[in-house]
């Protein structure tokens, strides 16, 4: 087989991202503390990020709006002095974290970026995106960037007949099995899922074991060996 | 000439935006009222906003954020009632905002459509943007969508090298003299502004009269007659 293509997720693939995001929650549960208790916290703002998710999309500026609308949902309409302040500048901080790339993943893709065209597909806040690729130092290893809102079948099947030969001499590699797995797998691509110790509930899916197109992979480190031999 | 594409701006060239983010902050306005004067309002919002350009990019969303972060600090971080729950509710509902064409686009890009290559270039939410096109019924019409977090030169000489035959044999068109004409003068192609009755302050610049390249049209009802006349 002949793969001329490899894309790549990025948050949670490439980079840590929902550690970050729990890391924000915890502190938001802190600032919440004599408001409600840590479990209907987390119950309500799952409630409305999903509800927001069709008009806000995904990424750090929604999730900001949706605890700042759980805030004064759950005091009432009557949040105390500093919190929404607090709310806003934890959001800020997240856009401005600065970004590692994740163990192994500059040698595997330093080795993948000599053999096949790298396309890095994305959702998340557009700029948001851009900015981490910059400050990640990986952006001149891709040939590509594609930061999408919604990740099916059709988007494989269309960024890979852009940036490359088309979806069946590509990979995609991610740690999402509802976003980066199964979609990938159904517009005819080859899909290698590593996994990440968190994941979003929202991207919760089972693992197509078995499937001639699949494999799952302790590390991004075993992508190119992988790769090589299909 | 040989023109093979045309680059089209979205909001304020295709349908009505900056008028929805005045309305808004009217509303704004209202509901700080007890608060600070709508000229106080307007000033610290707009400071606020610049600010937080480089963190939230274009967007309602990032606009959302900001007049709450105006609010916090115009109340001393005493926000009372429902203040914060209606600057929400505000942002969300620009956000549904059902989207019309403005008038003489629909006839324009259908004539437009038949000869060249029509692609959309615009900054903002990305999903956002999709949303916004999807509802105007005029996404077939285009052969690509670009949504962009910056429009400089290399972002026209990207998108018409991908889209089209290079910005040589491009035309631009849109309302903001600023991201939508110079940057595409310099990129090589040409650059039809058509402007609408408001603009963002942050987008204002000089107007290139007597540009080789360079037109300002009254409607973009003229656009399919001057690009075929170049």
């Amino acid at each position: 087989m002949r793969i001329t293509t490899v894309g790549l997720d990025a948050d949670d693939t490439l980079w840590h991202n929902e550690t970050l995001f729990r890391l924000t929650q915890d502190r938001f549960r802190a600032l919440m503390a004599d408001h409600a208790p840590s479990e209907v916290l987390d119950v309500r703002l799952a409630e409305i990020e999903k509800r927001n998710l069709r008009l806000y999309g995904y990424g750090v500026k929604g999730f900001t709006l949706s605890m700042i609308e759980t805030a004064m949902e759950l005091t009432g309409n009557e949040a105390p002095g500093r919190l929404i302040a607090d709310i806003l500048a934890a959001g800020r901080e997240m856009l401005s974290e600065p970004v590692e790339p994740l163990p192994g993943v500059d040698k595997a893709l330093d080795e993948l970026s000599q053999k096949y065209r790298l396309v890095l597909i994305t959702k998340g806040d557009l700029l948001h995106q851009e900015q981490k690729l910059a400050a990640s130092g990986l952006g001149d290893l891709f040939a590509a960037v594609e930061i999408v809102s919604e990740k099916d079948a059709s988007t494989y099947e269309r960024v890979f007949a852009r940036h490359g030969t088309g979806a069946g001499e590509a990979v995609m590699c991610g740690n999402s099995v509802r976003s980066d797995i199964l979609p990938a797998l159904e517009a005819g691509a080859y899909a290698a899922y590593v996994p990440y110790p968190l994941i979003w509930a929202h991207e919760v899916a089972d693992v197509p074991t078995g499937h001639p197109r699949f494999a799952e992979l302790a590390s991004i480190s075993e992508l190119p060996a992988w790769v090589s031999g299909l």
